[in-house]
């Protein structure tokens, strides 16, 4: 996909490379989820992020942490001791999710459990 | 995963199921870039809608509008005629994604034009 083009009929800034990347890095199965964790309550240690969420091997949980702190989203931070303390928090830019991640929530509250009321409704 | 499942410690509303959720349903491969084609352009024409985002292939694109569809996030509305013409819009569980949508274009706007610019200053 070429990065910089941004012509041709009916193309606005809606899908504009920048804001593409940004959907699909989010969007990435578990980072949405990995993000809202340390929003929340970061700095975490890896152990803590697996706990909030269960669901989630430990494999995968590494793998999506290095993804994020590659792009520069979470930062990994190591306290010097016996043993040596390690945790996840995230950086200005992960920081800078929350607008977009808050009004996510808010719809997925919305819409999603009203989606489920209707699909109960049509099963009772 | 189990919907109802929010307990342990560590987990607060930022891994609840519906957010999880939403966050994979506009993460899905092309699926934020066609919600924001509708949100600026919409209603539109397949043929619109794909040429808006021409890397999308037409089977691909279909089968997106499926599952938005499916999901109530999109509506197939045919206008009777010869031929009929058929047009793709938002429904209002759809127009509520704006927020969402348009924090995260502002993110990508700030944060991955950033990354870029670095990535550029290492090169150069």
């Amino acid at each position: 996909m070429s990065r910089d083009a941004n012509t041709g009929p009916g193309t606005g800034p809606g899908c504009c490379p920048l804001y593409h990347e940004a959907v699909e890095l989010i969007g990435r199965r578990w980072t949405g989820a990995i993000v809202a964790i340390l929003m929340e309550a970061g700095p975490l240690r890896f152990g803590e992020i697996a706990q909030a969420v269960p669901e989630l091997s430990d494999r995968m949980l590494s793998e999506r942490l290095r993804e994020l702190e590659a792009r520069g989203v979470v930062v990994r931070e190591v306290t010097p001791g016996r043993p040596a303390k390690v945790a996840y928090a995230l950086t200005d830019m992960g920081v800078g999710l929350q607008p977009a991640l808050s009004a996510l929530k808010a719809w997925a509250q919305h819409w999603l459990d009203e989606d489920r009321r209707r699909a109960a409704a049509r099963i009772n």
